[in-house]
């Protein structure tokens, strides 16, 4: 089994001592997670257990303005909840067991929407966009809730936006990684003009793996279409890390254990 | 694949929101090396890959007055090099991959005699003791050198000391894991009465394995010396960790991902 190494400082009081930390295997993919509008991490809490049983650490999160923070539903902004997805990418990044160059970011809807934001902030390699929200790129620190009140977003949604006038499709644009854009074929939120400029936003895209969801609605309301979302995210990081592993398996180079190395350093002094 | 989750806080400035991280696999076993006097701790670290790659988080350190801080050597104390290893300990103990309740520490000569005490405040489940050194209660807080100095240990050595007598075995007396003794046979610094005091006082070890490493000398000066305290080591370790796999295996309750649970708790708001 191949292990992997790290210098770490031990604390003691005010003073500190060097260590090391040698930990077996490879690093793993950090996948995070980032529900809708209305939701909460509960959204995605079982499709990320399904990932991690792929190999990958997962963590979903309750945004700001939801779950127990749902009384600043009503002022919570974009740029906020967007610091949100900061802060779980920061902890994935900092997790000892994850690969920081084999980062995904998943979102349903307003979490698509952030999940694509992200990608320009953050190394990310894999984007999964289910329904991703559109939003006009004005009234950033406003209240999200405010931007449905004051811009009429059910008009912007209705035609194709290029990718230059939108920060999350800019962000789409210049993004690199593997994209998988999932539609809902009856989603009266986020109609087929917003995910069509999702797709050529995505022309870059290392791969693109666009599906839709037959008969779904906005917010998978039925069983079968909860498990179809399921079942094609499942696949879908499959494939990913399959190629990822390849990749891996291919630059590998074993750290050899020489026990006989250590005789000259070993101790030599009474004790 | 089995997973595990635990509650994270994500922090967003001076706010915090709720994360769950789920992190494939089981946790495993921690491993802390304490090198002997005068040596650092690449005494260890060959032998930490390799026990590492039996599927353990393993933690090597340079003690206080030693290495980078050897300028301290002559005013180091046993209770300063104490505490270096309760800051190994802890960082083991907090690492997100460690079962906090299946840790070892193995040292050699005045890390073994380190090693022992720690099991007296922290929870240890196996101990390695290799030529364990033996000092005096007296004048815990005194320069270690000082002791050679002040202290008539070589003397001390020669004789049976019982565990009521010295912290050290006293600490091995209550110890209720398993134990690993290595003994070299010409070892004219830690000499057979003292493998034997640590030998009588680990009286209540769950399982006691003692070896005594044919023609060493107490730095294990040959090759074929060192090779074989590693192979010991290893066999060890692999004996003691399958047992342990055993006990996880039986107890396991595999937490079953029902994708189907989340759909009345998935979004339901427009975004």
């Amino acid at each position: 089994m191949q292990t992997r190494e790290r210098h770490v400082d031990v604390i003691v009081g005010t003073d500190r001592i060097d260590g090391t930390l040698v930990v077996p295997g490879t690093e793993m993919p950090g996948v995070l997670f980032v529900h809708g509008w209305g939701a909460t991490q509960q959204q995605y809490l079982a499709r990320a257990r399904e990932v991690a049983a792929l190999g990958c650490v997962c963590l979903t999160l309750d945004l700001s303005g939801h779950a127990r923070t749902s009384s600043q539903r009503e002022s919570v902004s974009r740029e906020r909840n967007l610091r949100d997805v900061l802060g779980g990418y920061e902890i994935l990044a900092a997790h000892p067991q994850v690969d920081r160059e084999a980062i995904a970011v998943v979102g349903s809807s307003y979490g698509g929407y952030l999940a694509a934001i992200l990608t320009e902030m953050r190394a990310v390699r894999w984007l999964g966009l289910r329904v991703p929200a559109l939003y006009r790129d004005a009234g950033w620190e406003l209240p999200k809730l405010q931007l449905h009140r004051e811009q009429d977003l059910v008009a912007y949604r209705r035609s194709f936006v290029p990718a230059a006038g939108n920060r999350a499709l800019r962000a789409c644009e210049r993004f690199r990684g593997d994209v998988l854009i999932v539609e809902s074929e009856r989603d009266d939120i986020v109609p087929p003009p917003v995910i069509a400029s999702y797709r050529a936003a995505c022309a870059h895209a290392r791969s693109l793996t666009y599906r839709c969801i037959g008969g779904a609605d906005h917010a998978l309301s039925s069983d079968a279409s909860q498990r179809e979302y399921t079942a094609l995210l499942v696949q879908w990081f499959s494939e990913m890390l399959a190629g990822a592993r390849r990749d891996v398996r291919e630059a590998a180079q074993t750290i050899v254990a020489d026990a006989e190395g250590v005789r000259s350093i070993d101790e030599s002094a009474a004790s």
